[in-house]
C-alpha cells in the first residue's frame, strides 16, 4: 500500500513549543528523542517504504520535515501552495498516485498521534486495507476510553464480509458531554481519528460524483504532475480548489451512500492536544513528574509531583514544593500553567495575537 | 559622618538570580530600575558625601560595584584580598578612616537592605550619631513586627541621655518560635539589624580591649594605607587577622561591659531574605502579582494571583491558572517555587552544589 501523511495544524494548546511556524509534529512529543512525524514514519514503515510513502505539507515545513525524514525521496513531499484543507490536500496525493497505480491502495495518516500498540495498529490497518480493496472508504474508529468531547464519533452498524470491520451509518460532529456519556453507555459508537484506508480510485469516484470541482482540478494537477508544467498547473489551480476539510467534502455523503467502512482500532491512541495529555500519555497516567527529553543533569525537582516539565537546552530548570503544573520553557517564551487549565491555553495564543507578539506564536 | 557598606553574602534564597559571582546587592530588587546597593547608597547620602562613603567587598565584585555607584570614589571601594568575615571588613574601614579623621563618627550599613520611609531612617540614624558623640557603641534595632525567628535581638534597658536612645543590655542569638512570641508579647526587644554608629575610635577601643590580635593587624595596615607599602601590608596581614562576625568579636562583650546603645527604629525595614518576603514587600503583604521589573509587554498573567515572577530580559512569560508561585527566569536557570516553601529554596543551592554545578551557584 501507499501511505500519506498531510503535516499541517499548527498546535496552539501546546504553546510555547509548537508555533506556527514550526507546529508539533516537528517536535519531539514522543517520550523519546523522536519527533512525533518521525513516530508516525517509523510506525507506518513496515507498512510502505519510503518510495510509497508521501507527505502533504506547506511551504513553511517543507525543509525541516525533510530534514527529518530523510529516507522519503524529496519528490515525495508535497507542496501546497496555500492552505487548502485537508480534501485538497489528502485529494492531491490520492489523484498523483492513482495515476501512476490506478489500483494502489492508500492510508492517510496525521503526522502528529501516538499510538501505543504499533503491532495492532499495524494489524488494524492491514484490516482496513482488506475491505478497501473491495472498494470501500475505510476508517480507523477508535474505541472510546471516555466521553471525550473534543472529537467528532462514528456511528457503526452491520459487519462487512473482512472480518471485525463494519459498515459505518453515520459520522458525528463532537457532542456535549452528556451526548458523549450517552454514546459511550449505548455502545457502538468510535471517535472518528481522522486515518482513512481506501483504494485512491475509489475516493477519486466519490469525489468525481460529490464535489466535482475539486476532482476536476486535481485530475487536472495529476495529469501534468509528471510533466514540464506540472507546478505550472499546481499554482494556477490550486488556489480555485473548495477548501473543504475531508469529513465534510466526502465521507458524509459516502457514508450516507453506504461505501464507508471501519475498524475498531484498541491500539492505544492519542492526538496529544494538550499538555496535560501529553503527561498522561507519556507518565501513564500516574502522578509521576514527566520531564520531556530531560537531561537528568539540567533539572532539579524537590517536593515536586504530577508536574509536567519540558526543559528548553542546558538552562536549569528547578522547582520547590509545586504539584499539578506544566512548564514549558523555550528560548524566546515560558509558560507556567496548572495542568486543570491546559486546555485553555489557546486563551494565552489568542491573547498575544491581539497584542501582534508575532514572533511568539 | 562617615558611612561604611561592607557589601558580602551571596543571598542564597533569593537563587537563581543572587549567585555568588553576583550576589543579590547588585541586583534591581528594589522596585524601581535600582540595585539593593544603589538604593543604599542613595538613602545614606543626605547622611554622607561620597567622598566620606566607603564600601569593604571581595575582589570579585569590586568591578560591578564602581560601575554602579560612580559617585563614589574608587579609593573608597576597600577590597578584602580574602574573606575575613564582618569583625575585620568594618574594623578595617574604621582604622582607615580613624587614622584621617580621629574624632570621626562612622555608621555601618548593609548592602542589601530595604527601607520603606526614608526620612524616618535617616532621622533614626542622626539620633544615633548623637549617642554616638557621647561615646556609646550604637545599634540600629527594629520594632519588631513579627516572632521573626530568622534575625537576632537585642534586649533594652534604660535610657541614655540623647532623648529615644536605650542602653542594650544583651544580644540575643535567633530564638524558636516559641521564644520570639515571648519576647513580643513581653516587649523590650528590637531585632538586630547589623546597622551600627559609632566614633571610630571607640570601636577600635573596644576591638583593642577584646580582640588584640585584630587590632594590632588592623592599625598595622591602617597605618601604611596611604603610602607606597599600604597593599603590600594588607596582603601580607590580611589573611592572618581572625575571622569573626563583628556582634561576637566586639558588641556582645561591648553590651556586657554598658558601652552599648540603640535606637528603636519604626522605618519599615527588611533585610530581603527570600522571594516570598520580597513579594511581600513589593506587593505591599496584598494578593495581586509582584513582576520584577516588568514590562507589561513581556508577561502575560491569566487567572494568575499571589505570584512574584522575576523576568528575564525579552523572553515572555505567560501564566495560567496559577496562584501563590515564585517564578524567576534566568539566562541559564529558571525556578519555580510555591511561596510557602521560599525558605527551602537553599536546598535547591545546596542540592546544586553536590551535584558541582558551579556555574549556577
Amino acid at each position: 500500500m501507499y501511505v500519506v501523511i498531510p503535516a499541517g495544524g499548527s498546535g496552539t494548546r501546546l504553546w510555547p513549543l509548537s508555533r506556527a511556524a514550526y507546529p508539533k509534529f516537528l517536535h519531539p512529543l514522543t517520550g523519546d528523542s523522536r519527533t512525533l512525524i518521525q513516530a508516525t514514519i517509523d510506525r507506518l514503515a513496515a507498512l510502505a517504504p519510503p518510495e510509497r510513502t508521501f507527505v502533504v505539507t506547506g511551504g513553511a515545513h517543507v525543509a525541516p520535515i525533510a530534514r527529518q525524514i530523510p529516507d522519503v525521496p524529496a519528490a515525495n513531499i508535497l507542496v501546497e501552495p496555500s492552505p487548502r484543507d485537508s480534501a485538497a490536500a489528502i485529494g492531491l496525493a490520492a489523484a498523483i498516485i492513482a495515476r501512476r497505480d490506478p489500483e494502489a491502495i492508500m492510508g492517510s495518516f496525521h503526522a502528529d498521534h501516538l499510538v501505543r500498540d504499533e503491532d495492532l495498529f499495524r494489524e488494524t490497518v492491514r484490516l482496513a486495507e482488506r475491505a478497501a480493496r473491495e472498494g470501500y472508504l475505510m476508517t480507523i474508529g477508535i474505541a472510546p476510553t471516555a466521553p471525550e468531547t473534543g472529537y467528532g464519533y462514528i456511528k457503526w452498524g452491520e459487519s462487512l464480509t473482512v472480518a471485525d470491520t463494519f459498515l459505518v451509518q453515520q459520522f458525528k460532529e463532537k457532542p456535549s458531554l452528556a451526548i458523549a456519556e450517552g454514546w459511550l453507555a449505548e455502545g457502538g459508537y468510535l471517535w472518528n481519528s481522522g486515518m482513512f484506508v481506501w483504494r485512491c480510485a475509489a475516493l477519486l469516484d466519490e469525489l468525481a460524483r460529490q464535489q466535482p470541482e475539486l476532482y476536476e482540478g486535481l485530475i487536472r494537477i495529476a495529469d501534468s504532475w509528471d510533466t514540464p508544467a506540472g507546478q505550472e498547473t499546481l499554482t494556477a489551480i490550486w488556489p480555485t480548489l473548495p477548501k473543504l476539510p475531508i469529513d465534510v467534502a466526502v465521507m458524509e455523503g459516502a457514508a450516507a451512500a453506504g461505501r464507508v467502512g471501519t475498524v475498531p482500532g484498541h491500539f492505544g491512541w492519542n492526538d496529544i492536544g494538550d499538555w496535560h495529555t501529553l503527561g498522561e500519555v507519556l507518565g501513564h497516567g500516574d502522578t509521576a513528574n514527566v520531564v520531556l527529553n530531560g537531561d537528568a543533569a539540567h533539572h532539579l525537582l524537590i517536593d515536586t509531583d504530577c508536574t509536567v516539565i519540558v526543559p528548553n537546552g542546558e538552562r536549569i530548570i528547578a522547582t520547590l514544593g509545586v504539584h499539578n503544573l506544566v512548564i514549558v520553557d523555550t528560548p524566546d517564551a515560558l509558560l507556567v500553567c496548572s495542568r486543570d487549565r491546559a486546555q485553555d491555553v489557546k486563551k494565552l495564543v489568542d491573547a498575544l495575537k491581539e497584542r501582534d507578539h508575532s514572533p511568539h506564536l
